[in-house]
């Protein structure tokens, strides 16, 4: 996504109470959750918060955070979710790296990691930044409940042939995938979409989704 | 592929000295085969041969079998193996169902089993005659050498999709994928297209390839 800075996005969302900014807050509301037995699902870069928003509405069984790094982006989010009548009262907003999640997430407290058209970083260089690089991928072990699932969606045919070798070789097994995610007619009837997938949906091309977990033990 | 009755085609098969058509005759020649210390790659459907023998000359340091069940198909090979001014010795075919496979087949001697745009059967209740069906996979795998590939194009979707998700919950590892194999430089290069491919890439569909190996071990 391209940035653009929004002037005082950063204090603005260091006020708000929905929002969890610094390592501290992040656990302090992660301890609150715990405290009821919803299974927490986040969304890792959730942009301007469209599709975690609307998945809090739709399953007020679950917990939900919208986790991204940039200022200027989470701020649209928050915005959208300050401006609803009726505002879903089991989402919240973290600003965090996702490099750092591990620090302020407990183990094994998450149901869902849903990763949405994130950056593809297609140079060979910048192989580990994607979100689905082998050390994320021991992360989301690490965090994620016994039989807890990545799902990933993008259009990036790149991106998304890398993190089917990368879940394969690193031992997750695909539990869903749809190279057309859009025309998947079980699939798609759940979908929720994010802001960049309507545009995409709009120009007919190809959506790739997985949903995967990591083996317990061998078969 | 459609299937044009090809008068004669059976006598002149199993008359052919190239040719296994019956269980002894496909055992005996493998026996051969494993004399020397070649490794031994086979192709399930080899159609109208056309892969089968390209590989065949590239790789003088394999032996091949192109395995066909339809006596209307196989003969097209043949006869062009026959029409060759230098055909190739590591090269045999054998007449043969798939799912028998195992019957004349020892275990762990395969290095690499190719399946070429196979038959996608895409009703529900025709599941298991896809090539990549679980009993088929577990068939491979004791037909392969420890670490043996099986590697697979096809241009359906819906059968990439199939075998991706087969592959994964049946515990084996993606070492190779692309979901557009003609522009994939790396794969592009040393790969040798089918008749049927060469058809599609003149439309510009995309083909998927996929290179997989049975873990041994639990990570």
């Amino acid at each position: 996504m391209r940035l653009k800075h929004v002037k005082g996005a950063r204090e603005a969302l260091e006020a708000h109470s929905h929002v969890a900014t610094t390592k501290e807050e992040i656990i302090e509301q992660l301890s609150k959750y715990n405290k009821d037995n919803k299974p927490v699902r986040i969304e890792i870069g959730m942009g301007k918060g469209t599709f975690i928003i609307e998945m809090a509405q739709k399953y007020p069984e679950y917990h939900f955070i919208g986790i991204e790094l940039f200022d200027s982006v989470l701020i649209h989010g928050v915005r959208r979710y300050d401006a609803m009548e009726q505002a879903p009262t089991n989402l919240t907003f973290a600003r965090c790296d996702a490099i750092h999640l591990a620090d302020v997430i407990q183990p094994h407290t998450l149901d869902t990691i849903y990763i949405n058209f994130s950056d593809p970083w297609p140079k060979k260089r910048h192989t580990k930044r994607r979100l689905t690089a082998p050390q994320f991928l021991k992360m989301y072990e690490q965090l994620l409940i016994p039989n807890g699932h990545v799902i990933q969606k993008t259009d990036n045919v790149q991106l998304f042939e890398y993190s089917l070798m990368s879940f394969s070789q690193n031992d997750w097994t695909l539990e869903q995938l749809s190279l057309d995610l859009h025309h998947n007619a079980l699939l798609n009837e759940e979908n929720v979409r994010t802001e960049y997938e309507e545009r995409f949906a709009k120009k007919g091309q190809s959506i790739y989704y997985l949903k995967s977990f990591k083996n317990k033990t061998s078969l």
